[in-house]
Formats: structure tokens, sequence, C-alpha cells
């Protein structure tokens, strides 16, 4: 992506792939049903399990879903927001934790070798200039967001310009034989502009959507709430139309940031255009799945939830975008994490896995001779 | 086991077994404990998954527990019960499933393969003669269980040697390498001695702990609970002593069966006794968990929950084993699976797995150079 190509042609190319958003596919999703309900188990009996296979199906378009190449995309970013004092750790933690990520040291790492994942980290705009790095993708784009408690978190260019680098990034992951794209993040300050966008896109206000993020106190909670308010009347202020068309989408994420966030979105729609599976993470990556659905909805359909944080707005975030229990397509994990990076998408590969092959290798109740109830 | 060997002796042989059980290792919970919030993430961000380290220690006694070869002692048997009607499914299942899991076509094969787990078969008491095959085991002891709506599930001879058997078989499985014993199990209207047993456990009545199984109707599921009640009775009107002791528990088995889950319930002491960490499935194998914590209350420090199942009792039993959210035991899935022969423990695996590889290759803040909050 060259920094001098004009707005007019990032608008489109961003129009072009949301346009290829395909919704989930019907006959795949039948299909699969049917032959869950021959195979040797009492109807119904893998519950959850059984509503994932489905998804998988409608996602690929395929009754036999693969997942035997995932691949974590690890996008780390910087906030202007963090000078409000709105985290517990300095902002100097996002560039030394992205080394951690290039060395092997980070929960992610141990996590994506165990779930058998390729990681692949993105610089989508971290404050501190990074070396190059075998495994690393530096955008340049910017360094660090700007802080959205008095100005907006990048420009319009700036916005596009991460969203398709994001949709290239997956792009080039499923060419190199990714079939599910899982979602992760790194940036210091990072739950405030995923509760903002939380708020943006629900309409639930900050009091729902603003949490201790990685471990804040009173003062720092109320601080972070007075921000992300601040943040929302600007983006109140700016919407005198009320569309909420691809310009309004892109506003708001121009508004509430941040980059790693935009980079997360597009990457979400590049793999919704392609029918691969997208799994979130927590609170952040489902801030981009937001952003997301805004500019396409049937992506959508090619979304999964790998667990709901300790993040009190990540139910609300997720239930906005389709994905509760009683849909049957709640999270997969309930286990208080609040980490981020991918881990709990991580934690939750070996479920889809394990999905995809008992519709592959199970029998029916034919082929093994075992009398149905 | 020979058929001959007095009940004085197995009944000592047991008693040995109870009285090898430890209790959690407090150094090494302490030690993970230390260990965990020096690693490069918040402290606690890991959520529940920080609790399953620190009960793996406890178990293992070791700081970094290994789950690296992970193994599945699925027992099968059949229960005189289902001539009540308290099953959805003919007996003749159990026998077919077996040969199910031998050819490799059911859920079991699926995800055991997937979480790189050995499969061992045990044919605890199935009411058809088995061929042998490799990778069965016939146990030989008895053809099927009494009707426990009108008589004794089994013999006192005969639960001590389904108790002995599932020791020995689970000695054998740790001596090959097993680090990690996770228990499946097979018989048709098993979840009605599992009820029985969760309310002469749990003191809880009949209404809260049957359920619908497989999926029984209405009619059905009154049965089951008459039955329930039936079987009760008669063990209440055994314990005019009211004590708890190896004999009363023993006689709790004998009276509400069934074989596959006194065979689990051996199981359980013997890995508990080696320090080897034992990952439940759903209702039936927490069953047998409870008789294993009724001869050795410290077998609880060993006991890990995989899910909370579709079936009413189940998290019933499951906090009265300790292995509650409160606690920080809580089940790691919650997926509404029923189907039992150890899926949902398989679909847990890998999360232990993972938890054991970022105790080994995390790095320390130190380490790698990242600020702390």
């Amino acid at each position: 992506m060259k920094p001098e190509q004009p707005l007019a042609d990032l608008r489109a190319a961003l129009a072009d792939l949301c346009a290829a958003v395909p919704p989930a596919h019907a006959e795949a999703v039948a299909g699969a049903r049917v032959r869950l309900d021959r195979l040797t188990k009492p109807q119904g009996s893998l519950g959850q399990i059984e509503d994932l296979i489905a998804r998988l199906a409608g996602s690929t378009g395929q009754i036999y879903p693969p997942v035997a190449q995932p691949a974590i995309l690890l996008a780390a970013a910087d906030h202007g927001v963090a000078a409000e004092g709105v985290s517990a750790f300095p902002q100097a933690v996002t560039a030394q934790m992205v080394q951690n990520y290039l060395a092997g040291g980070a929960a992610i790492n141990a996590l994506a070798a165990a779930a058998g994942a390729r990681l692949l980290v993105v610089d989508a705009g971290v404050a501190a200039e990074l070396p190059e790095a075998t495994g690393l993708r530096r955008l340049g784009i910017r360094r660090g967001s700007g802080n959205i408690a008095r100005e907006p978190a990048m420009s319009e260019g700036e916005a596009l310009r991460a969203l398709l680098a994001g949709a290239a990034l997956v792009s080039e992951l499923i060419d190199a034989g990714a079939d599910l794209i899982a979602l992760g993040e790194m940036g210091i300050a990072n739950t405030t502009p995923a509760a903002a966008l939380t708020s943006a896109f629900t309409g639930a206000p900050p009091a729902r959507t603003v949490g201790r993020g990685t471990g804040i106190d009173d003062d720092g909670l109320a601080r972070k709430r007075q921000v992300v308010e601040l943040a929302l009347e600007r983006v109140e202020r700016g919407q005198g139309t009320g569309d909420r068309g691809q310009g309004t989408v892109v506003e708001i994420l121009m508004e509430l940031g941040g980059l790693e966030i935009a980079v997360l979105a597009g990457a979400t729609l590049a793999a919704a255009a392609r029918r691969v599976p997208v799994l979130l993470d927590g609170y952040i990556t489902t801030a981009a799945a937001l952003v997301a659905a805004g500019l396409a909805p049937a992506a959508r359909d090619h979304i999964l939830a790998s667990h709901c944080s300790a993040e009190p707005g990540h139910a609300l975030a997720l239930a906005h975008l389709g994905l509760s229990e009683e849909r049957g397509a709640g999270p997969l994990l309930h286990l208080g994490l609040r980490l981020g990076e991918g881990s709990g998408a991580a934690l939750a590969l070996p479920l889809l896995r394990g999905a995809a092959l008992l519709m592959r290798s199970m029998a029916t109740f034919d082929q093994a001779g075992v009398a149905e109830a």
C-alpha cells in the first residue's frame, strides 16, 4: 500500500472488499446437520460442538469444513490515550511484548505451538521503532494513534490503509494454506478504544462497556469512563445524518481507533470474503469484528467466539454480533481470561480441530451397525 | 485378579490403595503460583487456566506438571435396570458401541486422536460376550449388573474386584508412561446408577439428580425417578449405623452399581495414589469419583472437571467434590455435552496441555525485559 494512494481509490478498494463478503452457505449448514444426525451418537449429544460444526460449514460452504492449518494474526499498536492513565502498564510494554513474541517467550507462543497454529506478528502502529525481524510485519502507517480523549485516533487515509493492510495480510496467509484465521492483539490501553467502539456500535453507555482491563484501580476506571464519554461525544457531534454506511463506520473507527483494531477489522473482512472462518479472541478483537460487521453485515456469518473475557463489555459486543448461546453461537470458553494476544483463541483452536475431525472420521449408525434410539 | 481370592484380601487391598492417596502438595501449589506471577502477563490474566495449573501442581507435586502422555480409560458395562425402560436406546447398543470404539468410528476415537491421547477400552461387564480384540481388556467379572430397581447391582466381591481391576489398569497405563488419566464410559441406562449414586453421596433427592440421559420422554423420566427412589430406599434400609467407612461406601456401590463405575472409581484411586491427575468426563465418571472420594477423601485433590454436562445432577456431583468455580476448580467447558465415552474429557485435554506448556516455556518479566505494572 503506497502512502500517496488517493483516498477515493482506498475507499473503492474497501467497498469492493465489503461487497465480496458472502452470507452463510445455507445448503452446507443443512448438509452438516443431516450428517451430524447420522453419526453414532445420540442426536444433539455433542451440544455446542454440533452448532460449531454447522457454523464452520456455513462459513466455509463445506459440509466437512477443514481446520487443518490455522493461523493467528497478532496485531500490535500503541494508543495516544495511554497518556490519560487508563492502563496499569506503561506504554513501553507494547514494544517490549512484541519483542517477547518474536523471542517466543509469551503466552501466545506457547499456546500457538500447543495448537499447531502459525503465528504472524504485525506492527500495526507501535510507538517505538521496532527493528526488522523474521516473523514481524511492519506496516509503517503511523507510530501510535491519537489520544481519543481529545482528537481522532487516526485520519481517514490511515484508517483505510490499516484496514486494507490487514486484508492483504490475511489474503497472504490464506494463499499460504491457512484455513482458519484467529485474531490476536497487543496494545497498552487498547481496552479503552474497544470500549468506545462497543458503545458506538451497540449503543450501550460507557458504564457498561468500560472495565478494568489488565487491572486499573477505581480512579483509573473513572478516568477511563470519562475518556470514553469524551470520545463518544465527538463521534455523535460528527454524525449529523445518522447514516450507517461505509463512511460512517470508517469515521467511527477514525475517531475511536486504534490501528491494530483497524488491521484486524480488515483481516476479518478478507477472511470472510474468501469463506475462511475468523476466530475472535477477547474484547479488542471483538471490537474489530464490530467494525467489520458494520462495514459488511454478512461478515457475522464467518465469525466464531472463542471465549467470553472478564471485561464487562465483551459479552455485550458478542451478543451484538449474534454470538450468543441462544443462537447456538456462544463463546466456546468461559475461563475469565483477560490477557489478549490471541491466547483465548489459541486455547479454543483444538475444539475447532476436534469438531472438524468428528465430521470427517465418525461412522454413521448404518456403517457401524449400531441400533438407533 | 482371581475369582477365588478371599473377600478379606480384597478388602485389605482396597484399604491399602485408599491409604496410599496423598493430599495436594502444598509447596508445589505455592511454587506454581509464584512462578505464574513472574511470567510475562498481567497477574491472574489467564483466569481459570492459572487455577488449573495450580491444581495440576498440587496433584503431581511438581511446579511444572507434565501433561505429555494422556491416556483415556473407557470402561463399558451393561445395567440390569435397562429392563425398566429408563433409556432411549436398546441394551444391545453398549456392545455395538464397544465394537465401534475398536473399529475407530466413534466420537471418542476422533477426539482422542485430535488430543493425542492413548485410548484403552475395558469391558467392565457388558452383557454380550465380546470377542478378544487389540485395544480391548475384558475383566470377566460379570455380564451386566443387577436391576437396581429390585436388587443390588453386584455382590461385594464383584464390586471389590472391579475397583481393584480399574486400579490395576491405571497402574499399567502409568507404568507405560501415562501422566494424566482421563475417564470415559459407555453403558446403556448408566445415568440411572449415576443419579442414584449422586443422591446417595450428596443427599440430594432424585428430583434433582435424575435427568433425561440420551433423551427419554416424560414417562421414561418418571419411571427413572421411581427406580432411583426404590434403589435408594434399599440403601437406606441397609445403613443402620450411618457409618461412612469403606464398608458403607462399598455397600452403596454394590447396591447402586454399575461395574464400569466401580472400575473407574478404582482407576481414580490408583491414579491419585501415584500423583497422576484424573480428568473426569460427564455425569457417570463423576459418580465414580464420588465413590473414590468416599473411599479416600484426598482423592478429590487429584480430580479435574473437564466439563459440566446437560444432566441436571452433574453440577451437584461436581460441587460435592469441590469442583466448583468458587474454589477455582470449576469445569473447564460448558458445552451442553451429553455423550459420554470420555468425549468431554478429550475435548478439554488440549487446555491441560496448553496450561502445562505455558508454565514450561513462558519467559518471566526479568528474562524478557518487559516492565511490570
